[in-house]
C-alpha cells in the first residue's frame, strides 16, 4: 500500500483528551485496534454535547454513524495520554464527515487517522432528515480551511 | 453519498457466530459503531487461531491492524444474535485484505460490511514481513472467488 | 484467604452460552477481570428479556444495579467458550440477589463466581420500588432450593 | 440492605483522573455497572506502572485478580470527569486489598466504591509467590492510616 503522510496535529480544528485504560491493551500489549474508534465517538459526542447536538436520548432526530476508518500508523499503549484531533471535511443535506487524528503524548504526528460519518435521522422513521440548524452552525466551525 | 447494495452472505466463504452483549448496547440502545469492529477482530482471531496464524503472545512475527472500515447499513441490537462473514480478497506479500459482513440473526442483507488489513511484521522491529507460509496457504482458501 | 471450593452447574438453574472475543483478552493473555461483569450483566439481561422484565429503554421502573462481586478461580482465554449460570438467592420488596456462575467451555467447576443485586427504582425520582408482579414471578423460578 | 455512608475523598492516598467515554453509557443512559471495575483495574495498573510493579508482558512474577466488589451509590454519565481514589488495606504475603473510591466531577462523597484483591503468582506455574520487595514498599507507602 502506498500511504500519504501522517497527519499532523495543525491539520485539526478541535482537540480531546483520553485517558486510556490498562483494559485497552490487548494480548499484543497495545491499544487494540478497536479502541482506536471509541476515541473517534467519544471525540465527536464530546463535540455535540457542547454545542447542543447530542441528545441522551433514543428519541426524536439522531445522527447516527454510517461509515468510519482508521489507519494505523503506530502503536499507543496504555497508560499513554490521547489526544483527538477532529476536523469537518463536508457538511451535506443530511450528512457530516469528520477526519479525525489520534496522538499519542505530544508527538505531532498522528499515530492513527481515519474519518467518522454521521447521517441525521428521525428515529422512529429511521429517515434521513435535514441537518438541525443549530448542529449546522456548530460544525461549520470544524471546517478545515 | 451513493452506496452500493448490502453484501449478501453467499458473498463470504466463512462464518463466525457471535453473542451480543448488553453493554454493546449504547444510549440510543443500539449496537454501538465500535463494536462491530470487535466482530471483525474476534473473526479474524478465530480464523488466523484455528489455522495457526494468530500468536497469543507478544512475540516474533504478528499480524498488526493497517487499516479498517466499517459501512453500517442497519441497526442489531442486544439480544441479537450476529453471525460475521469472512472473505479474502486480496494477498500481498505482507499484508492482507479480508472483506467482513456482519449479520443479524437470519437475515441475508448484510447490517454491516467492511474490510480490514493486516500486515505481518516482525515485533521487535516492527517492520513488514512475508506473510508466513502457512498463514499464506489458509488465508488463500477464503479467497474470494 | 480462606476460600470456599468453586461452584458447580448443579448449583445454577439457567444457563446463557456467551462467545468470547479477541480483545476480552488484555496484555496477560487471559480474559481481563473486568469483562467478567459483562459475562454476569449480559446473562441477566437476556433472562429479564425474555421475562419481559427489562426495558430497554431509559424510562419508567428500571431495575439499577446496587453491588456486584466476583471472585476468580481459574483463567478464561479467547477463544474459550463460556457459560454463565444463574440463580436467584434472595428475592426483597425491592432487590434482587442474583448468583452467578462462569464456566470455561465444558468444564464443571466454575472458572469464577459472584453475585449481582439489582434494585428496582423509578427512574424519573431514582427511588427504590416493589418489584414489579410479572418480574417477580420470572425471579422466583430461578431461586435456588 | 443496611448500607454504611459513601466514601469521601480523605478516606484515600492516591487519585486519579479518567475520562469517560460516550460507550460507556448503556442503553439506559448511564455509565454501565461493568465499567466501574476498569475505572479500579486502570487506577491500580497507573500505580504499579509507576512504581515498578506491573509488567507488560505475560512472563515471571504478575498480580492477578482474585476478588473484586464494587457497590454503586449514584449514576455517572458521560462525559462526565472520574476520579478514582486508592488506599491499600492490607498486605498480605502473597495479595494485597486496594479499597478503592470513585468520584463523580468534583463531588466529595464517592459515586461507587469498592475492594480488588490481587494475588501475586508465578504465572508459569500459576502459583502464589510472595509479594516481591519494591511492589511491597510501594503499596506500604498507600496503607490507609
Amino acid at each position: 500500500m502506498t500511504r500519504s503522510p501522517p497527519a499532523r496535529r495543525a491539520d485539526f480544528r478541535r482537540f480531546e483528551a483520553i485517558t486510556t485504560r490498562w483494559k485497552d491493551n490487548d494480548a499484543f500489549g497495545h491499544v487494540n485496534n478497536v479502541v482506536y474508534y471509541s476515541f473517534f465517538d467519544t471525540a465527536v459526542a464530546r463535540f455535540l454535547l457542547e454545542t447542543g447536538g447530542m441528545p441522551r436520548g433514543p428519541d426524536g432526530v439522531l445522527p447516527v454513524v454510517a461509515e468510519t476508518l482508521c489507519r494505523y500508523h503506530r502503536e499507543i499503549a496504555f497508560p499513554d495520554r490521547v489526544t483527538v484531533g477532529l476536523r469537518v471535511a463536508r457538511i451535506g443535506q443530511s450528512s457530516v464527515r469528520y477526519e479525525i487524528g489520534v496522538f499519542r503524548e505530544d508527538e505531532d504526528e498522528a499515530a492513527a487517522e481515519g474519518h467518522f460519518v454521521h447521517v441525521y435521522v428521525d428515529r422512529a422513521a429511521m429517515r434521513p432528515v435535514p441537518i438541525p440548524e443549530d448542529a449546522r452552525q456548530a460544525l461549520a466551525r470544524l471546517l478545515a480551511a
